[in-house]
């Protein structure tokens, strides 16, 4: 029997061991990483680290801190400013998490209910400001232009993708190719700016730089992939947020996209209902994933994150080999098989 | 007949002049300001610019990029960098501005209806934390480690204070001292830097540096005094906000915290009820105009500005006589004195 895709033969056990090896891999740093944060959302208006800290400590994967810690070690980094990129990093990510769930309406993100569900929209939006202006505060600690240069525009880049997004959603006439633009401008950048922005601080070809930057965004983007397909098919319990929370909002990502191209007569009254016109009775979610499966919809994006993950894999071909290319080799196989 | 305070006395119309003064005098490098503002807003996302040009053309006195020009002439310098700045710290107040509108659901600003009332709070957010985002990208150009710390430090600052005021929104506990630190840290910190940034660019002793640092924070706390007290007077027309904001959304700005401290028990009751529990029926804001006239708090708020501003005079002694000093004098005669 030929196996057509990992995604339901590979066991999660399995598949959580890989990211398990990369958590332990950068352990020591990744501890520095949470210290140096905590010491940054500390302030004297105690309320800042009290909501800030909500969403720091409900953790999530922390994947884009520990790809950079990864890829420093990797590009062979001795000093300690890739402590202060990790957090910075992080914080960007935080920053844009909270603004999100403001603008998504969203009740829980990571098992927990939101920053915004809690202590109301108005905090989210000025605490997710607040970390913003501290990741760059912390950026400016590394004291090198050329890496400033490159946060801030990933920031940026960022927000711009976002509002692609907010722009799209609801909008059936969104193609799969914008779908990928808004993906890696909202997701990809961050992971390819986390993955190579160490390589800056130390001497290191071009190829090399280049290298990292398109292994994060090849990343990022299969990791989007992925995290968009589980909005779809997740419980609750292992993937921490709502399901169908994209579906709710209508937002046009990969499985809508393709179910509208694959959809007969029925189906795509159903969708202009549901996604175009928002208009959602019960049963109408089920009803969503059940097409997505009869039209092999979620196999299908699972393929095309594999060949956004096998780009990524090759782009590390020029290092030689070692455990951290293994490490990172493999977090690119957790991404694409993971459930959570 | 001694004149009490100026406030009522001085015509408008030369209150005016200074203000045309100081436009006059650095028009050209203003120009070139507004060309890299709309440069940089820019994109090729066109909703951006529509969303983000809409507040930025709707202008405002452009108080701080002025001062920033102006200081720039003061301490003599003659690079180009003082335009990035300039632009750089609108970006700033601009995004606050932004999310200001949508944390108070405001609905006019400047004459002109908000871009959240436009647009919705979805892109006032996104649009913010782009700008925002810009600033940032805007500074990096500045390519000066120390300046970059200066502005990012502020920018964490301005966040603070907004979170401290929303903190204390119906908060009848609040003192004139915590309102005090409250106003420094969202609006006087910024002209501070704004005043003083450019001396970071060149030979400049610390003397000097913190002379234009202490002009810009003691301008900006009498700019923000004049701003609260003109919620409670100013007619549409010539302020461009709607009057009556702040006491619609319980802001604990010094017209009020006063106005408690010197109530009787009728008056308290109101304070309490309009206030406090945000019950708030038609005529009552005529009837808080009309308690504050009665306690005289516009008055002594316009003597606690003139306070404030003595101070930033005084800071200016040290530098010589010339027609920029002349000109950032009376720019503190137009912010005590204004009535827009």
């Amino acid at each position: 029997m030929v196996l057509l895709y990992k995604f339901e033969s590979e066991s999660n056990l399995n598949n959580q061991k890989k990211f398990d090896d990369l958590q332990q891999f950068v352990v020591n740093d990744l501890k520095k990483v949470d210290i140096l944060i905590k010491e940054k959302i500390e302030n004297k208006i105690s309320y800042i680290p009290e909501v800030a800290g909500h969403l720091v400590k409900a953790g999530g994967k922390r994947i884009r801190p520990m790809l950079c810690l990864a890829c420093a070690q990797l590009c062979n980094y001795k000093g300690t400013k890739h402590i202060n990129l990790s957090a910075s990093i992080e914080f960007i990510h935080t920053a844009t998490l909270l603004h999100d769930d403001v603008i998504d309406e969203s009740k829980k993100r990571r098992g927990l209910k939101t920053t915004n569900n809690i202590w109301g929209n108005k905090s989210s939006i000025l605490v997710g400001d607040f970390l913003l202006s501290k990741s760059f505060e912390l950026m400016t600690e590394i004291e090198n232009i050329e890496v400033l240069k490159i946060l801030s525009k990933t920031s940026s880049i960022i927000i711009e993708g976002e509002i692609s997004q907010m722009l799209s959603n609801r909008n059936m006439a969104t193609t799969e190719d914008e779908y990928l633009e808004i993906i890696k401008s909202k997701t990809s950048h961050l992971f390819s700016t986390a993955s190579k922005i160490n390589s800056y601080l130390i001497e290191c070809s071009d190829e090399h730089k280049n290298a990292l930057g398109s292994f994060g965004m090849n990343l990022g983007t299969a990791f989007q992939l992925i995290d968009d397909l589980l909005d779809y098919k997740a419980t609750e319990n292992d993937f921490g947020k709502m399901t169908g929370d994209d579906f709710k909002e209508g937002k046009m990502t990969l499985p809508i996209i393709l179910a509208l191209r694959r959809s007969n007569k029925i189906e795509n009254n159903f969708w202009r209902k549901t996604i175009q016109d928002g208009q959602i009775s019960p049963g109408d979610f089920q009803k969503a994933c059940s097409i997505l499966k009869k039209r092999k919809i979620l196999n299908d994006i699972h393929i095309r994150a594999k060949h956004y993950g096998a780009i990524a894999k090759d782009a590390l071909g020029i290092f030689d080999n070692s455990k951290e290319k293994k490490i990172l080799l493999e977090l690119v196989d957790f991404t694409i098989n993971r459930n959570f």
